[in-house]
């Protein structure tokens, strides 16, 4: 027994990917038939050689790479991201609008705490990003759900009927994660023109952008000449780059709200890992034909998916985009106890729904992500062998 | 106007190092008299040029390095650190009961996070670590200040008297930071025990523990076969092998606390810097020799501190070791308005002790650390030869 317990954290639960990695433990795949782990979107592959030699360089060469830098992060980093984003999305950002963090799921947690505490209420669209879900339970507020729509399309209109005077945040991910939508940008207009009405905060997590099937930009918040006001935007370098073991993401606020987020910042952090953000400036200045590449190999994948999918009518594509598929299963068993056993009998490791919906809910036991980005288009043909030949 | 503002945020104070770090903006220091920064306990220099090659070759050839690893860190690590802390401290350290986190300012948040929600109480002997009190204030814990003793030594019958139904928690920092005291066993003993028959948890915050002066372990608080139960040591691998822009630190811990510490890590880093990790561990292997050679200058540094302000006698040396020195200065001026103007003046660089001590102490007008580890022998005897000639 631990004690003494908070019991805010005694109440979250435990971490879905490592639980999922525990079904691995005493489980063996034949040679003919090999571990395919669809359960977490993490690129295997490494960085591509140039940009190892550029991290290899900077960590004999470069002392900065080694000490304490700014807590909100490397200027230059700060400058390249408001740069590259102000010609992406037709606004203007301006550095001081940016700040580094350890990682995107950091960059959230920092926005979060400056918005809500104890006892307030947030937004999320179902089916959720879990570790959202974790930090605010951990932080005593309350997470609204807000089922999405058809295609997994959150509706501003029906996240009205949840405000109340104790919201303060909507949150938003798109490309979506686990439910791979694609918000249409009327969508994100809805939802910034409904928070604005009631003095909200509308965080939109964009860590897979750059997989986005659209061409051009995806919205049209940045611009609003007033955007800072209360629109807060979150980034990761972590798939773009496949920089996930380095923990490099970003936040893009007003310059009062990063006040705010610094002191999370320095107390939790004190600065992002130096060599991460090397690395990430070196592929923001040299690598954009190479992530155009990686891209379109994604967008393969994702047409791999779809076609496999019309090939098993009993399974239903409820959304696919950037990492994820988030399909219905058409067996007469919840998903937790199924994806498990697919561990043993298929040889593959997805997530299911339970993990991305409320507790207790019926739509999550019929729900599976599958982060198809891990998988090549080889990989994603033997998945669906799997699938197809599998019955409870 | 930041709007929605959580105002637990809103009245945490901003970061201490940045803000002193402002001072600077404007002012011009002549060659003849150049910046001695003597603020952060940051090491100037870089790991040694095999630590480098440790991490570039890592950089390069090692695919582990760029993916996501385990929430808790690489078993390599923990078992490293959970077989030489069990030699060091003479007790019984297990791989499960460690945890790596990104720096030890982050160990602090996830180990409270799971012992303090916000109307629970935290006892924290003063002169503080800012960024403990700053985490506290975010997550709405009211931090009981108990004065330090001679020494700079807390006093565990004093503490005694301030707990109360809401207390969860008593924080030590030994080495210490801001005083530079090292804790005696004893003193650790009876904190200890005071936790146990209070249930509550000690932590102990041992970033500066290569450093101390003396030779053995520094208490006997792992020879307890159970301890876990409410004894947890911080750790950091930032000082003792020049890591500082890395974040590497470290939790030691029972298993089932780590559980929940496992939540928030998950939460907030996902994984610690794979590259960072791999230096610390190889550091950990290979550096032992080095590090006590860096002891040795660290502690010649102290001589020289404490030789310094025997010669100026109307300063006080209330503590020094580890990385710091804790004065008191002889001035009719607060040390807010003493360490800006010693800026400009003086070309010194530390902070007011108001940056230590509750709100409107008295005491922090009238003290100053000086983080010496920073500058060597030769800038010390430049530092008090600025102190000497300063008046206000």
């Amino acid at each position: 027994m631990t004690h003494p317990l908070n019991p805010a954290m005694a109440t979250t639960f435990p971490p879905p990917v490592m639980e999922a990695r525990r079904w691995l433990t005493g489980v063996t795949f034949p040679p003919e038939r090999p571990l395919i782990n669809v359960s977490q979107a993490a690129p295997v592959d490494t960085p591509p050689l140039a940009l190892r030699q550029a991290l290899a360089e900077a960590a004999l060469n470069n002392p900065d790479a080694h000490l304490y830098g700014p807590v909100l992060g490397l200027p230059a980093l700060r400058a390249e991201i408001a740069s590259q984003w102000s010609a992406a999305y037709g606004g203007q950002i301006a550095a001081e609008q940016v700040a580094i963090t350890q990682g995107c799921n950091q960059a959230f947690c920092a926005v979060m705490s400056t918005l809500a505490g104890a006892g307030d209420e947030v937004i999320l669209p179902t089916p959720w990003y879990f570790n959202h879900k974790m930090w605010l339970d951990m932080q005593g507020v309350r997470t609204v759900p807000l089922p999405a729509g058809e295609g997994l399309i959150p509706v501003a209109a029906e996240a009205a009927k949840l405000i109340t005077d104790r919201t303060r945040a909507i949150v938003l991910v798109s490309p979506n994660n686990p439910g791979g939508a694609e918000y249409p940008a009327e969508t994100l207009t809805a939802f910034h023109a409904l928070a604005r009405a009631h003095g909200l905060a509308l965080i939109v997590d964009e860590t897979y952008r750059d997989f986005d099937s659209r061409t051009g930009r995806p919205h049209d918040l940045f611009t609003d000449p007033d955007w800072a006001r209360d629109f807060i935007h979150l980034y990761s370098f972590s798939k773009t780059y496949r920089l996930t073991g380095h923990r490099v993401g970003a936040v893009v606020a007003g310059v009062d709200r990063l006040a705010e987020i610094e002191k999370f910042l320095d107390t939790v952090a004190i600065c992002p890992s130096q060599l991460g953000q090397i690395g990430a400036l070196w592929g923001m200045r040299n690598l954009s034909q190479w992530v155009a590449g990686e891209r379109a190999e994604i967008l393969a994948r994702r047409a791999a998916m779809v076609g496999g999918f019309s090939a098993l009518p009993d399974w239903k594509l409820l959304g696919c985009g950037a990492y994820f598929a988030y399909v219905e299963h058409p067996f007469p068993l919840a998903s937790d106890a199924l994806c498990k056993r697919l561990v043993a009998e298929a040889g593959l490791l997805m997530l299911p729904g339970t993990m991305f919906q409320p507790e207790g809910s019926e739509a999550g036991k019929r729900q599976i992500r599958i982060a198809f980005a891990n998988a090549d288009t080889a990989g994603i043909a033997e998945m669906f062998r799997r699938l197809a030949g599998w019955r409870p």
